[in-house]
């Protein structure tokens, strides 16, 4: 498969649908991606299993908090400057590089670095979906060393990191990301593509191009979605509050949704830390994380990132199943509701009332 | 000359005196030296013109707000993670420590380091004094480029910063040594020995030892300490208030010396940024940056670092000429008054009343 100007926008539909509400708004990252690929040419996606077992796969992307990233954009050296700095660190030379997430903006950026870099994406990430913490990724569980991390931002500044710990490196990140003004782009996890097989969720860019493409073909895009994925229609209804604020370097807050028509009464509350993390009705919970919750809009079945939510807007909230390495113990660990602070355990999306 | 466990303390009181009430109290600095020293034997202090020209010296010290580095004691290791991640990213081999400023637990620092790594330190800082920020050094003056800078902490994290200029190390210095809890280790401005020649304060552990030799054998402390140096007595008295806090990574704030005997009836308000900035009496400035101000006891004579200012002391606080270095244009803007944000240029302490 080739990523071209026809694929990208199924390619961005599908990774805001997968995004959890998170990752960033796929409207600036699509246009770099756009731009990049009109200059430098279509993006080559490769299979781990066709690429030798011991070229080096750099996940890549941005960290930070998404409401930032729609307004403060890259200066399109940053995947250059990630891939500079860590060949300069391992010795070693990159063969393709991966998104660290597949959702929102962060699936879709290291296109546009691939492309101006003449390298291939894999089809592959490392979380299936989005997450606000850098080491809520596949690799984690697989135990891959999340150092030597590199963080560049658009300014030309650049710092390589050897953390203690993928708990450390997520701090540092975090601590730069917000002094750089709420955005880095950042490469950590590095791995052979013999790790890389075990170790991050396969075929994500097709899936997620494929989810794209069943919903900008059809004339009723959430039906379309429905039909694609296994997926669970939360609530249909308006959105009547958000609050919402950046903080510690993160999106928080909280949306309601009210119910309309056939949902009419209902309400719906979504817990936010830069993704959907959990749906609660009359003190049920309905949802959470890992599954995947994304907002849609009711008419277009556009996602609407966490960023974007509003009073008044007509969506329809949905929830499906994550990858299944986040179901198992080392994946809940990592990012199941506890690793949220909340006080429960999860329950699949297919096991809830 | 070789720093052993005799010449320890005298250096101590040195850095203490020309650190301006800032680089940390030598209190903890002075312990961790004399383990090293006992521990790996003494360290020669070597003159910049007797090492080879091309031979790479490493400015080092701790980032941070004083008050915490009295409390966040190091691992032991930081030197070493300094030069381990300096000579991989150089190429080169490090041939002397030397402090990045000589003033405080700063100045003494580096020996220990310099102990266990079996390794020299330069007759050289680069203040003369200490400042708070990390580019305000001779190097910055100099032309020498910040970067790269290598930081750790006491956990093992390791960066390697690029930054895009002087401003932009130190606020990334800054924010991972808040992150870190305050502390952080760090080199910058690596250099030549022929760049070092000419782009630092050059004899200056020379200096604080003898500052600290003729202190220690007397029994009247200031009274050595002015005749050692060209010295201003500002007021003797009674520390009567004192307001400081933690914040953005520095010690900030004021403390207000009320005079005693021939002073009785006079008042002093010094204002704080990890260093004693300005010296102020009824509106008239007494003393300013870059020039140093120190508060030393007014029995024993030893200093009071700004972290241990507190009611009741009984001090007496001394002017004397910074480095010359300071007095040039390029000294001043980068450590005159104007960069603390004061609204008045630059008067030497001998021209004032």
């Amino acid at each position: 498969m080739l990523i071209d100007e026809q694929t990208l926008p199924a390619l961005a539909r599908g990774c805001s649908v997968l995004g959890a509400g998170g990752g960033g708004d796929v409207h600036t990252g699509l246009l770099a991606c756009r731009q990049a690929v009109e200059t430098y040419g279509p993006v080559p996606v490769v299979e781990l299993d066709e690429l030798p077992d011991g070229d080096m796969i750099m996940p890549c992307g941005y960290i930070g908090a998404p409401t930032v990233s729609i307004e403060k954009l890259g200066s399109s050296h940053e995947g250059e400057w990630l891939r500079e700095g860590l060949e300069e660190l391992t010795g070693r030379t990159v063969a393709a590089l991966m998104a660290a997430e597949i959702g929102g903006s962060n699936g879709l950026q290291p296109i546009g670095w691939a492309a101006s870099l003449g390298l291939p994406i894999a089809d592959a990430d490392g979380m299936g979906r989005a997450f606000p913490l850098v080491p809520q990724v596949t690799m984690e569980i697989a135990g891959i060393d999340p150092s030597p991390g590199v963080l560049t931002d658009e300014r030309g500044n650049r710092l390589t990191i050897n953390a203690s710990d993928g708990q450390w490196l997520e701090r540092i990140a975090r601590t730069l990301s917000i002094e750089f003004g709420g955005r880095a782009a950042s490469t950590e996890y590095t791995m052979t593509v013999a790790q890389a097989r075990s170790a991050t969720a396969r075929g994500t860019v097709t899936l997620a191009t494929e989810i794209g493409r069943a919903m900008l073909d059809a004339d009723e895009p959430v039906a379309a979605l429905a039909d694609a994925i296994s997926l669970r229609c939360l609530i249909e209804g308006k959105v009547v509050d958000v609050e919402r604020q950046v903080t510690g370097g993160f999106v928080r807050g909280a949306a309601v949704i009210e119910g309309l028509r056939e949902d009419a009464g209902r309400m719906l509350r979504l817990e936010i830390q830069n993704e959907n993390l959990v749906a609660i009705e009359d003190g049920v919970v309905r949802a959470m994380v890992p599954d995947i919750i994304t907002v849609l809009d009711t008419h277009t079945g556009a996602p609407i990132h966490t960023e974007r939510l509003r009073y008044g807007q007509r969506v329809t909230a949905v929830a499906f199943p994550c990858h299944e390495i986040w179901r198992t113990d080392g994946g809940l660990a990592l990012a199941g509701p506890r690793a949220f602070g909340y006080e429960f355990d999860y329950t699949p999306i297919e096991e809830l009332a």
